[in-house]
């Protein structure tokens, strides 16, 4: 039997159980206590080190707890048989994110008309806090219990009602799965519709969605659009299974999916057991001439849309809150393949959100940021009309962006790099392109988001671009 | 020219705008006016309606946005060429949720031992909620906007400085990814590791894993367990690249790995660049004898260890921030595979979460809930020592559970259906089974949780438990 000579630490912050504990640990882990050594028994211990044996017990119950050490009864206490402690080489540090990181390319940028921005400024933060206290001050245990996988049963019928008032769409609440987030539902989708689905997506098309399709295995088929969307002679002979479409807004061309052209795809659609269409509604709210564009789900008589959409624009990004409605169909494959998996979206957020929308808070916000978002979308057109000349306007009427195509054939690189010269960011249709750039109808053009500038920066940046662009 | 036979609807709440889209529509909706016709002009029409004219350029318009109509400049309004409109026979109605959920099983349900229930009751509401209301008060729209893809760097540190101190866990801000879920953090997993994992996992093992990595393109490999965990041995057979286990408290068996079997994990996984350990570490923060054991995170000293953890128990289910760390190696991977994926969880709720301990009041709730879960701990396990000479206790001093073994071999089945004729419920190990239950250890072996229930109600349902299986 050794003999444990361990040194107390004088003034040390730490107890004697807790000293005895590491030093015994520490000797095993450095070889010096080898496997099959018998401790000394508590009691000798105990006297050795003039501690109270209940000390000793406390130490050795952990060693015994984390493996260290083993009890035999009668007998005793031995060291176990642990594998001998092996040191690999330390990996080789890694670049710090910094390093890694994406190129900064906002130095410098005075104005950003980037697509996705939207304005937080006008969102009522006084409103929104106010109901978080009222549900919190009603807040009980069974909020903070885990809800059901799809969603809160009320914030799905409020959603449900919502869309069927404001975009056509037909479904029961149990048909609606809620989501943090339009990247999520997607996850969830793989789960759906299965591992190796040929994807026909629109080109060029949300470049978001095209990098998440492609992270899974699908086989992603670039179909090329013409004025009133997907081609779908092409989409016909590419084999695809499901097909990713924005009929409301493409983006980036801000096509509006006619109806003749809807009711083709719902009719390719219908052809096969299995075939799908994924209607992703991201931001269908903004509408600034005449009555909303109904969803494509609303023209589906057959169970064959997945509707997909997103409070992250009409609210604010950080509400990771996006819905996805189900045909029956897959419905069941859902609740067979993935039923099981947690909502991702707390239960006092979904109420929040759900008493947000019920108030009237929602539809008023929209109101109010629809005007809003008319006046920089009507305030631009007529910055654009006196460049009738050399750039043709596109996409108008809804979404917050436009495009913008240049008569003479300036190619877009040469519009984004002049632009930036003067501090201004445009972006080129080529970032929404999965392959290279061929469609003529979309060369020499950019994207200009007027989300998150107001009529003062729209103006400025506007003078810039003319400057650069050398139109008067 | 067709003529337009529209009856105005009198009283009706819709426009006269809107009255007449809605007719040219569904008459081009029913083959009534077909491809190619020409509408009337719209001073024509005016003049038959006896509208304003702008009523009839609003109504065309929406029509020719929608893509019923086509405008052709110089010479008028021309129905499109719409893809006849199809019917599909309805699909049968599904059914319903009610008849497709499981099966009722709670009802006369008195008492619920489940291992996976967590009391709410002590949970600090008035602290949540003051430090939400604190966090609204100063909320921003930089708030509202969307945050960093893995998580705000603040909670990073946070949790990163909470794992060190308690778990042992050695890791950067950078390498932790903030989740809504662990169900959620598996997908993200499945991204990292690659589609085809041969993964082991330990049988028994937690069953909401299995299902999820069983919906991955997972070949599961169900490992035996012997007193010390997974058994190695067969684990080196298995042709695994991967391996969840729970090191700490594992689910069922409450069996605390020792050192020595982690390291030998440690030493498998090391022999392999693409070998890796997930530890889910789901309810260490519970343990009521001695230290905490360290995690498995911190002997790894080669990054082979991916370390994932939840405030689903320490918190509250409705929490949905669950952690991950990976090792350096895959935080490179996961930035090129799915480094682009939003974040699931609203900044909101990550300043909550981060201010909550922060300040402290998580470590103060979790001291609170280890002393009522170890009074509960130590209540049963008092309650059980008249028992002794029928059932053997395991999987003690840690987490939310036991296990009770009869020693006379009475089977798991009868005793859950004895103990559920008194309206008791407890939970054998078969569920936890991914294969039929083959070890002998852990037959004729119920689990028992007590996270929800008082002494009270421990008393009584431990008294009709006696009453059942005829012990006194």
């Amino acid at each position: 039997m050794m003999d444990l000579a361990i040194q107390f630490k004088e003034k040390s912050s730490q107890c004697l159980y807790q000293q005895i504990y590491e030093y015994i640990r520490d000797e095993i882990r450095k070889g010096k206590l080898s496997a099959g050594e018998k401790l000394p028994s508590t009691r000798l211990l105990a006297e050795n080190l003039q501690v109270a044996r209940s000390t000793i017990d406390a130490a050795y119950g952990q060693l015994v707890a984390e493996g260290y050490v083993e009890a035999v009864s009668c007998r005793g206490y031995f060291v176990s048989h642990v594998e001998e402690l092996f040191q690999f080489p330390r990996e080789e540090r890694e670049k710090s994110p910094a390093e890694t990181g994406e190129p900064e390319t906002r130095q410098n940028v005075l104005y950003d008309f980037s697509p996705h921005a939207v304005s937080l400024k006008d969102f009522p933060f006084a409103t929104w806090k106010k109901i978080t206290k009222n549900i919190l001050v009603d807040a009980n245990s069974e909020m903070f219990a885990l809800g059901d996988a799809q969603g809160d049963v009320e914030l799905r019928e409020t959603i449900g009602k919502y869309l069927h008032t404001s975009r056509g769409v037909n479904c029961r609440p149990e048909q609606i799965i809620i989501g943090a987030g339009t990247d999520y539902l997607f996850m969830l989708l793989e789960k759906i519709l299965g591992r190796h689905v040929p994807l026909a997506m629109e080109e060029p098309t949300y470049k978001r969605a095209y990098r998440i399709f492609q992270s899974f295995a699908y086989e992603i088929l670039a179909i090329p659009m013409d004025r009133s969307g997907m081609n779908v002679e092409k989409l016909k002979k590419s084999g695809a299974r499901a097909a990713y479409v924005m009929p409301t807004h493409q983006y980036p061309t801000g096509i509006v999916m006619p109806i003749g052209r809807r009711l083709e795809l719902l009719k390719w659609a219908g052809e096969k057991e299995d075939r799908y269409l994924i209607e992703d509604d991201y931001d269908s709210e903004f509408r600034y001439k005449g009555k909303p564009i109904p969803s494509l789900q609303a023209s589906d008589e057959n169970g064959k849309v997945i509707y997909m959409g997103t409070f992250s624009k009409a609210i604010a990004p950080a509400i990771r809150v996006s819905y996805m409605v189900l045909p029956l169909r897959l419905l069941q494959i859902y609740r067979e393949n993935c039923g099981f998996y947690a909502s991702t979206v707390s239960r006092i957020d979904q109420r929040i959100l759900n008493e947000f929308i019920r108030e009237g808070h929602f539809e008023r916000y929209l109101n109010k940021m629809r005007k809003i978002y008319r006046g920089r979308h009507d305030f631009l057109l007529s910055q654009f009309s006196s460049m009738e000349k050399d750039f043709a306007v596109s996409g108008e009427n809804g979404g917050l962006y436009f495009l913008l195509t240049s008569r003479k054939k300036i190619p877009e690189e040469e519009l984004i790099l002049s632009a930036a010269e003067e501090g201004v960011r445009v972006y080129g249709i080529s970032d929404a392109c999965m392959g290279p750039l061929v469609d003529t109808a979309f060369k020499n053009t950019v994207l200009l988001g007027y989300g998150d500038l107001d009529e003062k920066e729209l103006a400025e940046g506007i003078g810039l671009l003319k400057k650069s662009w050398g139109v008067c």
